[in-house]
């Protein structure tokens, strides 16, 4: 596939790093558009009109269509690379792992990191505040699952690096943005160690 | 594929109910095993370490092995089957929307289905009651996403059923059991009709 892929973005997000980190992984070049969305720039009626109507980044264009959603995008920028598994048990797994990110640790770890790092605590709404430590608890409840899982193994998905290793490096290794003590779970920080080992790895502030 | 495929479930969940509605309309048998969530049989010792460690259903067992997430088993079930696009941005856009449904439609339009006929209004946290006016919100402007993008569609990508449609319609048919008035949607509704006409289409209470 040799189309066109830009990706739209806020460099800081996360979720905007895991299509960079896939892209550098398999040797795909990406375009990179930057928006700030501390200034709104992803609610414009132009963004919600021609780019994602759901306002959010990351987006990824590719030719001229659109596919939003941080591990979708991915998924495609993957497609055919051995980051996504052959065997279909596996690939079931990897989505399993995707699926897990967004729903129980997304909300959580990088919430709380954008609550505390972007938003700052003193500005944080009444219910904002009270869900502080509701998603502390269940950030937690995540990184100790992650650890659980990777005792023993040295991905979360067979025995080769994979797509949902990329989606859940992507919050977890900057997760001391919110107080996570990630040296509490020494699975997860020897495995983020082997991600970081990968040939074309580039950092989040790449 | 021949294995046995079996499914852990609370039958009232939609989450469940994607994996039923996949396999009735790809043909493949599901052997059933009901939980009741309300009694806790999804966070015993032996589900949390036989089952799965994240304490939630649906989970697909397949063999001896296990995929935990509802899109994730609905992915694995419908592998090789026309709800799942060969060409790779329409699978990538199935994904996206699946994706998508997990972060802005089920956490809003699920969650206040089951806080109100589940919990009961009477029973919620503080934290929970605060939270419904916001998710009242979300879950308004999911509908109204999906209201927008189905505009001159039948189906949520490209011009056949997917997976995509499977996995929103399964929350988005009950949303009335939260009080979000279906009505208001004549896209959404005329979509559901689709899916209901659908050959191999079983209803949630089948």
């Amino acid at each position: 596939m040799a189309e066109q892929l830009i990706l739209h973005e806020y460099s800081a997000s996360g979720n905007c790093y895991k299509v960079r980190l896939t892209s550098a992984l398999v040797g795909r070049r990406l375009e990179r558009r930057e928006y700030d969305i501390m200034k709104g720039e992803t609610r414009t009626p132009e963004f919600l009109a021609n780019v994602n109507a759901n306002g959010r980044i990351p987006v990824l264009q590719v030719g001229d269509r659109f596919i939003p959603e941080s591990n979708a995008a991915s998924f495609y920028v993957a497609e055919g690379s051995p980051l996504i598994p052959a065997d279909p048990f596996d690939r079931a797994d990897m989505l399993r792992w995707m699926f897990w990110e967004q729903y129980n640790h997304e909300p959580n770890v990088a919430t709380l990191r954008f609550w505390m790092r972007w938003v700052g605590a003193d500005k944080l709404s009444e219910l904002q505040r009270l869900q502080m430590p509701v998603k502390r608890d269940a950030g937690v409840a995540a990184l100790e699952l992650m650890d659980r899982h990777l005792a023993g193994r040295e991905w979360f998905v067979g025995a080769a690096p994979s797509l949902a290793d990329i989606c859940l490096f992507a919050y977890t290794h900057v997760a001391g943005d919110a107080d996570f003590q990630l040296d509490l779970y020494p699975n997860v920080t020897g495995w983020m160690e082997r991600i970081e080992g990968l040939p074309g790895y580039v950092p989040m502030t790449a």
